[in-house]
């Protein structure tokens, strides 16, 4: 009986096309993160599944593989990079020191319900700073952001900052800090729903209208000039109470020294960005690319208070970012910042004549830099040359009798039609770079 | 309640020293590859488990992780690499056109038996070469593991080939065909268990003894000079029978096709390898670090005729190779030809006044091409230093009152002690790139 070869729904195989593109975008990310003392770390797929159950909304519960393995233990699949940091931080403390830097790229299980673009393994690449409440850690998470999408050729990108504490002091302010969570939730799909239907479900848990229309006009002033001059703007709310005035002094102080260290468009103080994950607690992220803004957020992130309650009762802060790696990747290719191209090499040999003196030249081009791909048979020039056009190879070269008679090469452009003979091989090299 | 933060028995985090190794071995590894024209691919670490389970040992499919999932599908964790490209060249096969050279680096589970060294969850890093019986392709795998070896480092290693075709050709000759395979999962625990255990289990199997000498006596035959010249002294035996002859010819072509690529020490022909998993029908391939003989084969692979005969009647043929990652880590490290550092930055820099003008330096020494990690707070420099000890910086570059008002740097050598002052950016830069 055979078997139909199929992935499960919601699962995605990646041909080399687009795995060599994301290949080459991970390499550049993590290396931009290795700029800046970053380093990696490795956790398992697998966690007890008590690990990964006791954090995380109802939603991302119900969607968590888990199942009883051989030794009759509850495991689960891990559905993010945090609950494997806060697991991970907690038990080598005392080894790794404080304060302590990770990059984490790995893949996450979440059995959502399948739809178009979104799948149930996806990769996560995280980057956090464990361990300083430090003004410098929120600091570089933002020009590590604004650094990782420069490095990928990205030009013109906006990392939307805002703090929960500004959010959490205005609630106090309404006299509904009670409902903080649930009005941040709301507030969060403003984007998505509107304002029409914000003001409905405010309405619904009780909010008076004054309050939404307060709460409403303070999250959509919008930042016009500078980071400075519009906090400058928003002074008078110092006064309400200590929660706004920590919030909105944070966001200052972040400013002032962005201010010399990023383009003053890079990023903007915006109000409205809530980021609805329960666990954050100062100032959080979010970054849109100027000519995707239906995209959504590439790279979102902020500070939590409390990473490792579940295993400490010491408390441990944080700051961190997540690349939403598939995301970024579409939006790469859509503007043409990373190339879909099917050829790993610079150039195909093929063999007319000679396998033994094709690998012997393949062997010496490379050790000029070049990247070769031999075509594995001595066989009919117009099968190799059609294998040459499937991939897409710009250039061919040739090896024949008379080329290894006259220890010369001969290089066709795929693209002019133009053939080259009787080249030295470092004429070859130099046609192929150039 | 607080949960105790712990890992699955079996599994294993790499904290940055090591995970840092692996990230740089893997970018070497694959960047080889590339070289030779393999393109990465990606598929799923879930699959159907019918398209696990039919393949693989007995013992495989009891370690396999299998499990029902939301959709009442019943899924697997993938257990090796090979399976799941047989599905994905099987869905893909129109698309991808072949021959077709594809490398994978991913992480497999098996849930063996806990010991020491082995993990439920490993990484794997495959290339193969599929669609094409060519010499050639099983020439350039030989050639890729040889690079690979060679890019990191490793000087002292040794490629054993051996051929399928020879052993099948023997049992056939003695008239134990139909023990093919049992007789050569014996064979292939010599190494392990010595051979009067071996002569103890063939026996077993009712294998007579003149035969057990004759098999014995001619795996154990040793290639004392070139690959070629031992070839050259097993002629005789081609006579016996096609199979035993095409095994020895398969060789032949193979090792004339090296001679001129390959530095004559580096491979040789050993026919007591076996390869027991029972795909492989053709050359097959073991490599061990003369330096390690004990770490076992860090590379191993053959030719496999049948690789997607669960998805389809049409044999394709293929080629290919695997790196044991871990094993392969464990032995450069122990050679070390990797280091294990804490610190992925080249300095670390402290700030003894201005968080902004020490971000705005280390971004200055980035553009010159030193990655910086910036100590995140003012605070005493016994803290500060204590750290940079911690994380084995040799450099740490100092900005205080002074250093901002004569926009000079001090330096100092954590290793010597010694200390510069009054340096430009630039010769912070070259002392310590240099």
């Amino acid at each position: 009986m055979l078997i139909t070869p199929k992935t499960l729904s919601g699962f995605k195989d990646r041909l080399p096309k687009e795995a060599y593109a994301k290949t080459k975008m991970l390499r550049s990310i993590t290396n931009t993160f290795e700029k800046f003392g970053f380093a990696p770390i490795e956790t398992p797929h697998l966690e007890y599944a008590e690990i990964l159950k006791k954090q995380g909304s109802d939603e991302i519960q119900k969607e968590l593989y888990h199942f009883i393995d051989h030794g009759n233990r509850e495991v689960a699949l891990r559905f993010d990079l945090t609950l494997p940091l806060a697991r991970f931080i907690s038990q080598y403390k005392n080894e790794l020191g404080l304060p302590f830097k990770r990059y984490c790229v790995g893949n996450v299980f979440r059995g959502e319900r399948a739809q178009k673009g979104r799948y149930r393994e996806f990769t996560q690449c995280d980057f956090d700073f464990i361990g300083t409440t430090s003004i410098g850690s929120d600091v570089e998470i933002v020009e590590v952001i604004y650094q990782t999408l420069k490095d990928l050729g990205l030009k013109d990108f906006t990392i939307h900052i805002n703090n929960r504490k500004i959010f959490n002091g205005l609630c106090e302010y309404l006299g509904i800090k009670d409902s903080t969570i649930e009005v941040l939730r709301i507030i969060d799909k403003i984007d998505k729903i509107g304002e029409i239907a914000i003001r409905e479900e405010l309405k619904n848990i009780s909010l008076k209208a004054d309050k939404i229309d307060f709460l409403l006009s303070f999250i959509q002033k919008k930042q016009e000039s500078s980071a400075l001059s519009f906090l400058e703007s928003l002074q008078e709310y110092k006064s309400h109470n200590a929660t706004l005035k920590e919030g909105l002094e944070e966001l200052e102080e972040l400013c002032k020294i962005l201010k010399n260290l990023l383009p003053q468009n890079s990023y903007k103080i915006n109000l409205s960005i809530a980021r609805g994950l329960g666990y954050y607690t100062g100032i959080i992220y979010e970054t849109t690319l100027n000519d995707l803004p239906s995209l959504g957020s590439v790279c979102s992130g902020g500070r939590y208070d409390n990473l490792t309650q579940n295993f400490s009762k010491e408390a441990m802060s944080g700051v961190g970012a997540s690349i939403g790696l598939d995301r970024l990747l579409a939006g790469l290719l859509e503007l043409n910042l990373i190339s879909m191209q099917e050829n790993v090499a610079n150039a195909l040999l093929i063999p007319l004549s000679s396998l033994q003196t094709s690998y012997e030249c393949a062997k010496n081009l490379r050790k000029l830099g070049v990247n070769i791909e031999v075509y594995p048979e001595v066989t009919k020039p117009k099968k190799s040359f059609q294998y040459a056009n499937k991939k897409g190879y710009k250039w061919v070269i040739i090896l024949g009798e008379d080329e290894i008679q006259n220890n010369t090469y001969s290089l066709k452009d795929m693209e002019s039609g133009e053939q080259y003979t009787n080249l030295s091989l470092n004429e070859v090299k130099e046609k192929i770079m150039l």
